[in-house]
């Protein structure tokens, strides 16, 4: 960690804040903080009937808050408490129909700079290696 | 029109299709899908508290979820009722904050071809012309 | 134009820079600045043996370099000779087949931000409208 | 490998196809193959003024050329000497300043589809872990 980014938070630590800041999460119930590591995240979408599209498999747009999420969560871990890093580019790609249950996202950074962290994520269903979808994603980081 | 895509749909028989095939995108309800036209869409998503993030802002999946479903109308509105076109790949670009309110989706198709067709949307508030959010997209449309 | 980006640079303005300072962009020869103006530029791909793939179509690798100048010089236009703005990302979308020709290149800036610039272009050939390509860019700019 | 993709090449039928096929890639005096594997590959981009941007480092397009043959490569390792498969789609994240050298590309497959492959690179200095630049990029695949 450089200067800049002294801190590192633990799994309680962003999953503390994360219930504090950013209650629309749901923490805990839609989405599980299952690990946090160096530049590195897993979080788990809980399956749920409204995450659903016709043929019984996770929606697109769920499946884009699991990828959003992990990255940012993957960034706190590193930077500490700052609320405010927001998501400037993210690029999806869809590659199979995922089954209709849990869907994990192992997330890795792979720049993390003073004003930018880019990281790329993989979704799988739980102890299956083969991706579903992978998406890399651009966070901005405010001035410290 | 090529003799592949025979079919263009008007505003009401899109609508009346996604209402009986696709029930959770929730049309009148969540999004309004307010024109088709000729490799175009448009769409609305209503200002709703469980789309906001902390600061009032609209939340990056529901941005998502408008750009999404705007792509997979504009491609409806030529190709015909085809349910099983699918997202291959989506890149969004947040440009600036949205504020609290409804947003429209402008959607013009790059390109139909026979196995994929791509499109660029752009979000912005009712009546002002910058943007908030930019994405292209591509579908996988099956074989007929 | 902010406080922060007084100048705006005319088109044989920016030329003169390049000139200078890109020598290895060719302009004049391998590339031409057709034209600049608000958040906007457009230049052109001169035909040349070297950008050519199989089947007499230009090569994925020359329209992105089109693509990537033709973005630099329409953020140049506007915040002034900032040598060292860089591409952060670049998602460029092939539509259909280029002609063996020269191929133009339309740049809208969808947002010019204090650290970042996002824009989009289309690449076509000279007098058709309908794109080959479409890309979106996103340059970060240095601290002035 | 599935009934429709039997063959899979050595890393010398890929060579000699690529010779054959697109003398324009230079292999061996641009780029060198140093490996193909069960959905991977690894290429070498080599040191050369010509790749050179201002301040000694690879240009932007010399990069995504690398991204995007060594992609072809890895699909045609597994699917056999099909000279049609096209990009569709490629987004770059640059991630830090490469160093004047040799630039290593490592390439992964994600889908390898009946219609579409997806797949993921990685550029970096060679031996050195960090890289400088991630790719997504996607080929059709033309029926067979």
């Amino acid at each position: 960690m450089s200067a800049r980014f002294p801190h590192s938070l633990s799994r309680d630590e962003v999953e503390d804040f994360l219930k504090r800041e950013f209650p629309q999460i749901a923490i805990g119930r839609r989405f599980v903080l299952e690990d946090v590591g160096p530049m590195s995240a897993r979080m788990r979408l809980l399956f749920n009937e409204a995450s659903l599209r016709p043929g019984g498999t996770i929606s697109g747009p769920s499946m884009f808050a699991l990828a959003d999420v992990t990255l940012y969560v993957a960034i706190l871990a590193q930077i500490g408490p700052v609320a405010l890093a927001v998501t400037t580019n993210l690029n999806i790609n869809f590659l199979s129909r995922p089954p209709a249950g849990d869907l994990i996202c192992d997330c890795k950074l792979l720049k993390l700079g003073k004003r930018l962290a880019v990281g790329e994520v993989f979704l799988h269903a739980p102890g299956v290696e083969e991706p579903v979808a992978h998406a890399t994603g651009t966070y901005s980081i405010p001035p410290g």
